[in-house]
């Protein structure tokens, strides 16, 4: 779960204080003079980062972190070494979403840009061919070869390789690219996803300072939309083919190999591994482990991880053997 | 079911033979000098309007209409008062489709808009901030601090609210946005529904008048479509979020704070309460009450309306308890 | 079953040894005086052709074809007739893709027009009426009183009938379109099917040389997609009404006064006939034939074919009557 920040500007390090400014925390006024980096979870957070604990799983990476600040409720709060200070709020994660936020200014909206390379004074693409009204963003990076089609948007500091087909009327964000892969019309890909605390009047969005990243040899349907990750990123592997009509929620990752066909969505968290097929319409609930080689059929709904080398059909889900012997 | 006429220009009044003229009715030549002024149902139909008879479930509203010319059809004629004048035809709704038609003449086709304001000369939109290449029709009002992406259309007296993100790609016909609204790229908010009548050859479209309803704090993702209605509103009520590549049908109406996941598609004339949430790819059948605080797993087809505080599953959607078990 | 080639162009007759050159077949130097046009199945193979037997179903045909040179693999070679030249490859059909590839250079692949006419300028089309960034390729014919919306994309060779509405942001290639055909926003008609053979680290697409033919009196939803045909053609037939969000596969082919509700899926090569009724969400597996008259319950998942004048719903789908008892 390494994450770049090539797409979302962190703010400079600040005082504790300020970042808990908005969280109903005891004793704040204390940290008016900690200067603190980041926020992290526990296993990737170094000594100037705030990081978390939200649930009694995570005990282990908690005796092991680094960070000396630690947001977590009263009821996991006895957990907490000695050593390190516990920061205790009512709602754990909503506060991560909080102070993430605060690090990460926008990151919970996704504000069309509002500055682009003027592309016909431009000297920096000239091994890419561009169709009409074509609108690029700051620091994209675009490999040679590579075709964007027409009234496609790209915002800044996307990367895409070399031999790349992007469509027409795409539009691409907070995204990696591989080679040789094609983007066919229509498609969104890197929007925030759709991640929030519902709450009564105004719910509460949640940062989504992941990325979309895409290997080489992909192709990606028509009017698919492919969200970015919140914390970690979504992932789709090498020569894996989408068709048309794809929703792939935040944080999903897919392995290499992986066919899926018109419809299909993917909801939040899940992964898919290689080789995997996946048939129209079929559903897949968040949070699953999919394994290597599983066949899904068409029109499924999968509510349970899945093992390796399983084919399965029907909603729920099961064994497709079974399914056919049941509904003969 | 009161609806504003800002975005259909109704012919001014008229003579009701000439709005009789393409219905196989006898004796029209009786009415060269009788002025109509619209066409409404029994309750809203002022002394002016002609109105209609189409189901004896509608027999009060008969009897205390205002209106004196009342389309029916032969069946169901004995039951017109005798102070009224009945005009039998074979299909009244059909015939009610004709004379909307007739009254509002744009209302069955989407051609697009060929007047926009010329948004480097204006002087309206201070306050707003627009991606490039957008079109904006006459009339348009729009909030301050509200952002318009790149590409896209907005056409002619639609409404849009302050501190709304409207993405790039999107198109907005005959709706009315709230506050703080955010529509992700390329939605399509207020295209006239999937009404009409079937026909050999060349089926018959009625007209959608209604329009779309936004209200504030609202969500709606990428690449959602959402219908205007009929005759009466397709509404989307406050705070409600709604993911990617959803399917809003005509006359929808949606309480608050209701929560809709990706694919989810609800059929014409559904209503759905507050605090409703829908899993993935759930469709909701035509003409069904969801109650409050239901949710619906994803893949559900809700085929019968819910009561208040249930959670159902499958397909049909039953009792979530009762298809757990029976799927074990 | 007969295609045209007015969007892709055919390379000129070549040397045999040329169109075998990426194969692995022996004594290829045979055929460097051999002069072959195009590759046909058997039945449509002129004697100048190269044809393939790739199922023991097609023996007939084999031994009717035209053709002097057959691609088949070693285990039906024995049936191929001594008059003609065997050509033993390991895959037929991936060899099939490979030479049609040859003869047809661009049809796996949907890279973006650079070729436009200047619409400002022109004066091929008086009589229709162009919306903003319109992008028109070349050789488009157009009929008369045909509207197109803003930012749509038409590309070369396209043919439109008269009294046209294709909304804005729509994108049509490789397509022929009647007349009074309504095409909504945010449409994409004519790329190329999700066809190709599954290979570890780079699947192998396969030539789309079909089209997408629409009937008259047509209405296609927003965000529809419809695919062409490989070999044969994607066909929507006269009258038939789609709703928004509907995938069609390519090779599908539709009778007449179809009507097919929002979100449906048809996969690739499935023939539905006249007067069929598809409810929302609905899918529909590959190579199937649904006979005339049929009505499809909103979310079935059809995987068998379904003879004329029959009611269906469930997943997997079947009489109506049976289902409604076993759910009750």
């Amino acid at each position: 779960m390494k994450f770049s920040n090539i797409f979302f500007k962190k703010r400079k390090k600040t005082y504790l204080y300020e970042v808990l400014i908005n969280l109903n925390i005891k004793n704040k006024k204390f940290f008016k003079n900690v200067l603190i980096n980041d926020i992290k979870n526990l296993e990737q957070a170094g000594t100037n980062d705030i990081t978390f604990f939200h649930s009694s799983k995570y005990k282990k990476s908690l005796i092991n972190t680094k960070s000396k600040f630690i947001i977590t409720n009263a009821q996991l709060s006895y957990l907490i070494p000695k050593s390190k200070t516990k920061l205790i709020v009512e709602n754990v994660l909503l506060s991560v979403a909080k102070i993430t936020d605060y690090f990460y200014p926008y990151s919970t909206n996704d504000k069309c840009e509002n500055q682009f390379i003027n592309l016909k004074k431009s000297k920096k693409y000239t091994n890419v061919e561009f169709g009409l009204n074509v609108i690029i963003g700051k620091n994209v990076k675009i490999g040679k070869n590579t075709i964007i089609g027409h009234n496609t948007i790209i915002e800044s500091n996307v990367i895409i390789g070399q031999n790349c087909n992007i469509g027409s009327n795409v539009i691409i964000k907070k995204t990696i690219i591989g080679n040789n892969v094609i983007i066919l019309d229509g498609a969104i890909i890197g929007k925030k996803g759709f991640g929030f605390f519902p709450n009564k009047n105004k719910n509460i969005r949640y940062p989504h300072i992941g990325m979309v990243i895409i290997g080489n040899n992909v192709e990606i349907g028509c009017n698919n939309t492919i969200d970015r990750g919140s914390l970690s990123n979504t992932i789709i592997g090498d020569n894996c083919f989408l068709d048309n009509q794809i929703h792939i929620a935040h944080n999903v990752k897919i392995g290499k190999n992986s066919i899926i066909t018109g419809q299909v969505g993917i909801a939040g968290s899940s992964t898919i591994g290689n080789n995997v097929m996946i048939g129209g319409q079929a559903g897949i609930s968040g949070h699953l482990k999919i394994g290597n080689n599983v066949k899904i059929a068409g029109g499924s709904g999968v509510v349970k991880s899945i093992p390796d080398n399983t084919k399965v059909m029907g909603y729920p889900a099961k064994d497709i053997k079974k399914f056919i012997i049941e509904n003969k």
